[in-house]
């Protein structure tokens, strides 16, 4: 047995005893002054992060003896490198069974991850599929679906409502399918990927493919690895079908009250056309990310001749030849509406309002995702789900320490196209603390483009770039604060999106919007994303304040990995498992 | 390095020097006596085994300095037992990379696999998916699409198509899409998968998932074991469209011909109700490995008042509750429709001309597939490939010696349902020389049935039972040969199905038919088998006797693992590659 290894067992032997003993003040002990401890369910029924001893005394206190955990082991061989030792591990409590990662320094733990993995007694298992025993009137597959899409939502009540089928509703539905826990998927559209048929024709994926299965059932290996829209549509159709998502397509839903009494959800959709009332015990939006488009309120709006539309609402370039284009925003949506705009022969104006952060898409695929998602990663034996849990067990707190190297590289590499695109006077940012991309989306869920192209084309003046404010609109033109007018027979708004509690306000009302809050963000005191500092995204994935309601979503990432424990919840209530929470979140931010 | 390493590495050794030196005498010594090389595509351009030290040398004699083979290497650690080792390798020939399966005695190769995997300039890789460079009348992927299926069979012709859509078509498609060579898969039905839903309701497939994946995309780690008929058919439909395979459905292929002098073909067709002729080069038919019906002729059909279909046609038992049934044979499809007809309340009465080998279901799972195709396999890293190279390195000349003893397990473990199925009068087969099922499968693709539950119906009396040829049928019964009188308002013929040549004959003309000849089959002298040995299958994944003529199917394991050997020597025709044919086939039966 190696020294590492020696290691590792020892503090896996006296972290069990001390928790076998109940001894809190032991096991905190095992734990660096400077430590995070996340745990994703097994101990927390939460989604949570604890810092330094104190913390981990905290958690072990409100919820050892409940837990009662045992069986702590490593699953491989564990590695050394720079003075940190990591292992995989795996443990079980009184009701489930989990694994999780470790990384010591020295004979301290600096982070650790716990995350559950299966409820005993109700573990995933491959369905046989059929009986091998025949007996009268036994029903087929076939039939028997045809009689749960018949009877599910009318005479037999999901026990799960998930507002909103693009793929973090399908995960979820795929999930909760397979833990046998009677749920229903609502989309406003008609088919499945439809969310990413209707949009612009240019769109893609811009995360590579390794990044984005979903799960049970992988993208094939001759995927694209840049899916076009379309094709992910017929994917999420696809997929909706074979893992029988229990899915109602061409739904609205109207409006949801909870019933306190009764823990339990009226919810009022248009099914088809025809009203229908559901009755969950959960309610699930998954919504997306991006909650409900901003539409700045403008003077001059009113008297403007031409087109005007949200970002979310543009149809595509091809009505725009010759045509006249401001854009206002910068991000993600400005520049990939701009592109396509431009390819179409459209006069092309983007509005900078605030600085960007751009990232060549190979660059972010290289040295950003190289090692956990990509050829090589899947070649070096990282599976989807090890990427995962190594990503899940980087504390946010340090997060940003993690990645500043990283885009310190990728400013080197990319250093020519940066510097073409400052002389072209576009405002480029790296974070506020330079930690690039990735913390941008998690802090703000904005303000980054991943360059498939279109950023070359304001470079070098093919888009053209304004700067500033939008002060008022005329007849024909958009007017910034500095008196630039430009002349427009398209504005296109790419002006962001609100969090996605809006959606709580309109369809269940703006008290309980508010008693949810603000959701996404880290409280990280940078750049939209206010402090006091959260620990996890507020209100994913995990309980909120208001009972059981839920969001879920994300990246594809995330909605793959965190499907998992959002459904691992919602199963231990469905069989009445006992799950009292650890720190319910608190409220800091309204929306 | 291990002895057993040495040995191999030894043998490949002198084995790549001894070809290098184009010695053949020298190559063909390191086989022993009693030895087999089967090779698929790479050194022979067809589907061959050879045998001994002669066939190696008239192998060898012929293709070896086309071939120029090189760079034998092992890829893992061999293993030894029972004085055979066995050991993976990898190698290269002048236009292609393979892999390949050692079996040693001693320092003699006993069986010998070698594997084309990949041409040298033509390797499959995973898209891109989009440019990421951005330019004017840039086409998305949909636009892309769309052109394409506008324009195949039309302005643009497939360089191969495939008459039938069913799994092994789909799979073919799915290759030569991968590949780059243009094609076209045509089916009758209105969507892929109706092969499988329009079949009598308890349908579901009898080899296990493990068994049954698609090329490219596994079923997910949920599907369920056994896979009901509606759940197949929906995955065949979405394969077909998430994997892009070019796919006219509604589509009746009326006649076919060779132009020798073009060396293409003209088929006619109808797509949707149209007439179009298509002019592929290549025409292949995955019409099924069952080919036309059997529909045997009888005096008194003509009079019998009551319904009569051969079991393709079986529409299934809702309509028959209360009435007598005589399904007329002992195999597969009449122990399902007979199961199927009991549990709707039928009256049934199987009548057995001939005996059966009937194997359970979880014992052939277990026993028979179980190391190779199973949750323990998977558990065992025994990756699907893996499966179909360990099955394929089994030279059929002497697969029954390993199939005896599996078969003497499973009479034992089930002896008492065996014992009761004698006792009801069942003459029951364990082939002719007890090699069991898959044995009779590979020699006359007939004359078994994986009991799924209807057996033990048939054992106790619950399904009836006559035996002897039919003589004749009276306006309301079925007469057998010793008087037998069994009233009948339906007759299933459950009589089996021609070589799919009928297809050929039917499509093409019979003098192709019989220059092609029976297709399917071993000619191990056996029953329904008769020799002289052929060595493969006949006619199957190979050039046969009518240039550009191919035919591809067999079960889901032979669908998907020969659909890549099909798919390049498809490529290689259609890159302009050299083909010389070791041994075409010859044709010793026409039907």
């Amino acid at each position: 047995m190696t020294q590492t290894r020696q290691r590792v067992e020892a503090w896996l032997g006296e972290f069990e005893s001390a928790l076998r003993d109940r001894d809190v003040e032991r096991a905190a002990g095992l734990f660096d002054v400077d430590s995070f401890w996340r745990d994703l369910v097994a101990f927390s029924w939460n989604i949570t992060t604890v810092e330094g001893r104190d913390g981990v005394t905290d958690l072990l206190k409100a919820r050892l003896d409940d837990v009662d955990p045992a069986g702590f082991a490593l699953t491989e061989e564990p590695a050394e490198a720079d003075g940190v030792t990591e292992a995989w591990i795996s443990f079980e409590t009184g009701v489930g069974r989990g694994i999780g990662h470790l990384r010591l320094r020295g004979d301290r733990a600096w982070t650790l991850l716990t995350t559950l993995r299966e409820l005993k007694g109700f573990e995933e298992r491959r369905p046989q599929g059929v009986e091998h025993q025949l007996s009268k009137g036994r029903r087929t597959w076939k039939e028997l679906r045809e009689a749960e899409q018949r009877e599910l939502g009318y005479e037999r009540q999901p026990y799960v409502v998930v507002i909103g089928g693009g793929q973090a509703g399908i995960a979820l539905g795929a999930r909760l399918r397979q833990l046998g826990v009677p749920a229903l998927v609502l989309d406003r559209h008609e088919r499945p990927g439809d969310q990413w048929r209707k949009r612009y024709k240019s769109l893609c994926l811009h995360d590579p493919v390794w990044y984005d299965h979903l799960p049970y059932l992988p993208f094939p290996t001759n995927w694209p690895v840049f899916a076009p829209k379309d094709k992910i549509g017929d994917w999420l159709e696809m997929y909706t079908r074979v893992m029988e998502v229990p899915y109602w397509a061409s739904t609205e839903v109207r409006s949801a009250r909870f019933d306190a009494a009764e823990h339990r959800w009226s919810v009022t959709v248009e099914h088809d056309g025809e009203p229908v009332e559901l009755r969950p015990t959960h309610l699930v939006f998954a919504t997306g990310m991006s909650g409900k488009p901003n539409y700045p309120s403008l003077p001059g709006q009113d008297v403007f001749r031409g087109e005007q539309h949200h970002s979310s609402q543009h149809p595509g370039p091809e009505a725009y030849e010759g045509k006249r284009v401001v854009v206002v925003g910068s991000n993600n949506s400005a520049f990939d509406i701009c592109g396509a705009l431009w390819e179409h022969d459209a006069d092309v104006t983007m509005v900078q309002r605030s600085s960007t952060h751009i990232v060549k898409s190979a660059s972010l695929m290289e040295i950003g995702l190289g090692s956990l998602y990509s050829e090589r990663a899947v070649a070096n034996g990282i599976t989807t789900d090890r990427a995962d849990m190594i990503f899940a067990s980087l504390p946010y707190r340090i997060m940003h320490e993690f990645q500043i190297p990283l885009y310190q590289r990728m400013a080197e590499r990319d250093a020519d196209f940066y510097a073409r695109l400052e002389k072209a006077g576009f405002a480029h940012d790296w974070g506020d603390d330079g930690s690039g991309l990735f913390m941008k989306y998690l802090r703000r869920g904005s303000g980054y483009y991943i360059d498939v192209g279109a950023a070359d084309l304001v470079a070098d003046g093919r888009i053209k770039l304004a700067h500033g404010q939008v002060d008022h609109l005329t007849e024909d033109a958009v007017v910034l604060a500095d008196g630039t007018t430009l002349p427009a027979d398209l504005v296109v708004y790419a002006t962001g999106y609100g969090s996605m509690n809006g959606w709580v306000a309109d369809i269940v009302d703006r008290e309980t919007a508010d008693r949810v809050g603000k959701v996404w963000g880290l409280g990280s005191d940078t750049t939209k994303d206010p402090g006091p500092w959260e620990g996890e995204q507020r209100n994913m994935w995990k309980p909120t304040r208001q009972e059981n309601l839920w969001f879920h979503g994300g990246n594809l990432h995330q909605s793959r990995h965190y499907s998992l424990y959002l459904a691992l919840q919602l199963k231990a209530r469905y069989e009445g498992l006992p799950t009292p929470v650890y720190h319910l979140q608190e409220v800091h931010h309204t929306g």
